[in-house]
């Protein structure tokens, strides 16, 4: 498989899954006060924005470790297709979390599953990380020597996910911003992930 | 992250974006007369093709910018993530305000949470022009001297979606009306927008 | 606005609209005899299956369009727009006509619409045709003296979904027969729309 | 059709038709416990990753395809359309054997359904070398002396689905164990489908 066809594939399947977070939010039944349901569906609102800019967010990483690469192996491909199942399945853990979220019920469970998952995703790539470190001949020359460097920066991502978890056993909002916080983390692009084409005048992107 | 990778993904949420808004039509239960029904969802139709083509409109100004664009610094990468966090609102809001119009019943809330939400699309885009104002090292060598002009155009948007929220206030429909023309402006593609490749004979577009 | 771009967005949205209409058919309740059910549902299925492919092969036409397209002035976007707008709305139709085909209840009416909805989308692409045709300076120099076959080859559409229409009001699958034909009618792609490049040997395709 | 073009347009249909599955996952209502519903949902769950794992396959295999495709013939459009429409119908028979494994009424007739589904989109690959056979004159020169290969091969789909469905007349579970055998089966990419451009040395993919 050709890593540029593969790379447009997942974005493909990427971009829906977050696009159809959208469609388990309940739109509350004609005759409610809109602002009064939508306080209510708060909790959930809150859960589909972390969940969609995770999802942006694993997009980010998604291109930049593809734009490092010049060819996949089949552990690639396989872990590959386990991080979309995963990130496919983020939309249903969304919606049960922001179900439990509203009600208050079984709501730690919840965090606990939505975590689970997003760790999930997030070990993925540090998977592929591991691949491309071991075989580097997959890697383009000028991404070669800074393959130790992404794999430590993505272990980031499973070890807050994991403190995540604990934390969802104990309270679910304060998991849920944890795991938002991995997405701010990863949010600060490293210099060297930016567009090398642009000349390093005072012009150019800070 | 490169701007044409960048422009691809934003491409997919946004045609999907656009795509998903007709599932939140209620398709009449079974032995209801077709035309009668689809006379009472009248509103939600005309709801669901404002908010379809606004979208649309979206997209020829996304692509029209990033037409303009060499490279995309970390805060257009945020702020174009908010944009398609938008984007992917708006279905939710197009329902909420078709169900309203249809009842009647809380239906200038809704027409004010949809002048927001579009609202809120429209100045991600004049917050992306400022970006590209303070940075003209991102803009190709063609688009940096057209900057102001895009930018000043970009500002009808927040503009009269402030007008459609005030309206909203007092009356859905007329609300919902000022929605539309904002997408009327901007189908008004102006002139130094598009295909430069065409010859300037009478042949051309006009 | 670049032709190819905006060929990349509407396939796009064509794709998300085929895949959706999936979504509306009814899974049978739990219990119940998956033969049975499917029985019940075929009109429902053959509807499904007529506008899958219907939007399949309008996909085709487009994509013959536009390849034989180097620019788009503003009337082709504007048509454009409309015609995805319609596509959208189809998986709607195909609910609606599905249900009253499984009722036999108001299944003319509900054959009407969908016809016409159909019928809006052929006119879409003979009104790109009347645009190139009118301004020929945007077609490819290889295509402009096939314009005139390839608008009236393009009016088979709108004239057999008036007809589908007319039909509708007596008989409901005689009309969805007659949106089949459409369908077989355009998927006889004309030589010429073929791929350029092969040899022209025995080799090649019939 | 150019076939890069057909091609990106079916990656759209399939990487939708995957991510559509979650939505078919019934989310359970507020208030239940959530390990316990996942525990309920397992069958479907189970279902649910077979069908996006086999669409995933679907898409490598028919990315190898056309990979080593130059041109499409009419035939092959046709049958490309067909394998579309029956993958898009794949969400609808995991719903199907997802609620009937979970009840376990109806549950064979629902594994003969799934693999049915599956079989005629194995079918549809088949059929593709099948004109490629006949045709090679549509094959790039490196991929003609391997076409007998790629139609053997292809040959375990419809052949294990066939199993399958028998199977299924008996126990279900044990037909979707066979479904998953396939996608494993596949999954195991031969050497020659790799990236060619990888350098042949020992740095390079195993």
């Amino acid at each position: 498989v050709r890593a540029g066809r593969l790379e447009a594939f997942s974005d493909g399947v990427i971009a829906i899954a977050a696009t159809l977070l959208v469609i388990e939010l309940a739109v509350p039944p004609a005759g409610e006060d809109v602002w009064h349901a939508l306080r209510e569906e708060l909790p959930a609102v809150a859960a589909f924005a972390v969940s969609f800019l995770t999802i942006l967010i694993f997009w980010v990483n998604h291109h930049a470790l593809y734009h490092a690469v010049e060819g996949v192996n089949r552990a690639m491909l396989f872990i590959n297709g386990l991080l979309l199942l995963a990130i496919s399945f983020v939309s249903y853990c969304t919606a049960v979390l922001g179900h439990a979220l509203q009600t208050g019920e079984h709501d730690r469970s919840a965090a606990v599953l939505y975590a689970l998952v997003l760790g999930l995703c997030s070990t993925c790539f540090t998977a592929l990380w591991i691949c491309l470190r071991a075989r580097p001949g997959l890697l383009t020359e000028q991404a070669r020597p800074r393959v130790y460097a992404a794999l430590r920066r993505s272990l980031a991502g499973p070890t807050i996910y994991l403190v995540a978890i604990l934390v969802g056993l104990l309270n679910a909002p304060a998991s849920l911003a944890l795991d938002a916080v991995v997405a701010l983390y990863f949010a600060l692009v490293p210099r060297h992930l930016r567009k090398p084409a642009l000349p390093p005048t005072g012009a150019g992107p800070r």
